[in-house]
């Protein structure tokens, strides 16, 4: 049985709807997944016709956007709306197992919020929909898997943000989630320094001796296979030689540099600790390319492969996955559902 | 005529001798230069019989260890008093003018500084020896270039050790090296941010408009083809697809990781403002498996290679670089000069 993955289209102004257009148009991605669109089905249409492309998808549609607000480029507060609303919707089929995983097409915070939806970003918005106590960023390529302690914080105030609960927080949260979601039944997490040289012995910096060490030793009393702080140097380099499954990084650039360097076009962003699947391409709405038919759709093609890999992988206590694909039908009601073509 | 290029021994009881050694024998490396090594002549013979290697080498052997100082894994003072005289020995035949270059073999600071002579590294060594007014590092690998602002300071420090001068003066240093010794008359060179999204415009700190740009702003006036700052995270994949020469970093590990996720194996260590050619390995010691036969040369062989590449591009006021080769065997006197065979 193949998962259902329902993708949100994102801002319709961005380029979310032309690289969801583009991933679905795979054949190795039709194979993957059996995905259900969500959002509004003009701009889904109209973003196939640009590109030439036929379309044969299902949609959950519970917006109506004006051709104004259909416009590449040009973002707008129906467009915002619109986009929250899909991600309400995609997590709704997702939390009532009438989806196996969802996958986010990019948004923009300001517009978001201009339409009414105060958001800080789409992770917390969906930790608050699905009610998780705790997420984490994980980004994901073939090659390199990057876990986030801190993100978006200042350098300056990253040694203060790290604390020792904070890192070994983040270290139980990615044991579980591979564990759970990756088919890894003991992953092989390694844990970054923050300092030069992990600090070599206190010489430059002390973050090493006071919190990370701890932090790890309290994680792998609480059962994880993990080591560290190691010197982040050289740590990424061994990670993808194949010596640790996912890099535990103190800061966003820390672990964004060498994910990036690696998989600029096929990078994939996973919010662990969930209770639902969910990845989403690591491009924002690009709203100066959105319409050109230049977007590239890699990240959102890895994102949906991932995303399906990642439910057909699942072993957690949900019920009933065996049954799920008979389900959804039923649950939908009270969307407007339509295929288009 | 090739370029005569001084190698140092490094500490006789580290993986020095071994990689100068395996780096000899090739072919390609007796090809690009004329090596003259600097160190103990006992020790590199040593070397040599224990890889069953035949070494054809000129020899300037200033010291004279006695045999319990030339065990590999058993560092010395008189170990460390020797790799100090080597470089010594070195920078005053570069100086001279004749060699064309220096690459250096790792040394250890504790030893070199209970030997009697404090120092804080090999190239703030190099800069006193040679009387340069300041100098910086880069490291080089094929595909990239990286430039530090700061090297060895706790991650929490950084921001306070940035200035505009300072960032402004590293941007100088690197237009002037890449100009002089890489045959790049106008090098693209690009400025990291220091912060997530290089601060998101004020949102994640403030040095990107109260220093880096500044610093940008100052440096292109002064004649640098510069940009910056950009985020970090995007950049290294930029300069890896060809859009910079190389990429000016703000701390260690934004520059160390992507290069050494790059070039693990072969990254080369250069000091940049100095008045002679440097290069060296970006490995230490490792007493650890000194005298097993397992050291990898090739971060010193690339280190002879892009020593002599940048003494044959050289372009700057140095006299008479065409009659070179015939001067060193004068200037040689006051030197123990052997041939090892």
């Amino acid at each position: 049985m193949i998962p259902r993955v329902a993708i949100t289209l994102g801002d319709p102004a961005g380029v979310g709807p032309e690289v969801v257009v583009k991933a679905l148009a795979l054949p190795e991605v039709r194979a993957a997944c059996a995905p259900v669109v969500v959002g509004d089905e003009a701009t889904l249409r109209e973003a196939a016709a640009r590109l030439g492309a036929r379309l044969d998808v299902e949609v959950v549609d519970e917006t109506s956007l004006p051709r104004r607000a259909r416009r590449p480029g040009h973002p707008t507060v129906e467009g915002g709306r619109a986009a929250y609303r899909s991600i309400e919707t995609a997590a709704r089929l997702a939390t009532s197992d009438a989806v196996d995983a969802i996958v986010t097409a990019p948004i923009n915070k300001e517009w978001v919020t201009r339409a009414g939806f105060p958001i800080s970003g789409h992770t917390e918005l969906l930790r608050e929909l699905t009610g998780a106590a705790d997420v984490r960023m994980m980004l994901a390529g073939e090659r390199l898997r990057v876990v986030l302690v801190t993100m978006h914080v200042a350098l300056a105030a990253v040694p203060r943000a790290l604390t020792i609960d904070n890192v070994a927080r983040t270290i139980r949260i990615a044991d579980d989630h591979l564990r759970r979601y990756h088919g890894l039944p003991r992953p092989r997490l390694a844990v970054a320094g923050l300092n030069p040289h992990a600090g070599e012995g206190g010489l430059f910096g002390d973050e090493e001796r006071r919190i990370i060490a701890p932090a790890v030793r309290r994680a792998r009393r609480a059962g994880a296979n993990v080591s560290g702080p190691h010197a982040a140097d050289s740590l990424f380099f061994r990670a993808v030689a194949g010596e640790f499954d996912a890099v535990i990084a103190m800061y966003h650039d820390q672990g964004l540099i060498p994910l990036k360097l690696l998989h600029f076009h096929d990078g994939v962003n996973v919010t662990m600790g969930l209770p639902i699947v969910r990845t989403s391409p690591d491009h924002g709405t690009a709203y100066d390319i959105a319409g050109t038919g230049t977007a590239d759709p890699g990240s959102m093609v890895a994102a949906l492969l991932l995303a399906a890999r990642m439910a057909t992988s699942r072993r957690d206590a949900k019920p009933a996955r065996a049954g799920a694909a008979a389900v959804p039908r039923a649950r939908l009601t009270g969307t407007r559902r339509r295929h288009a073509r």
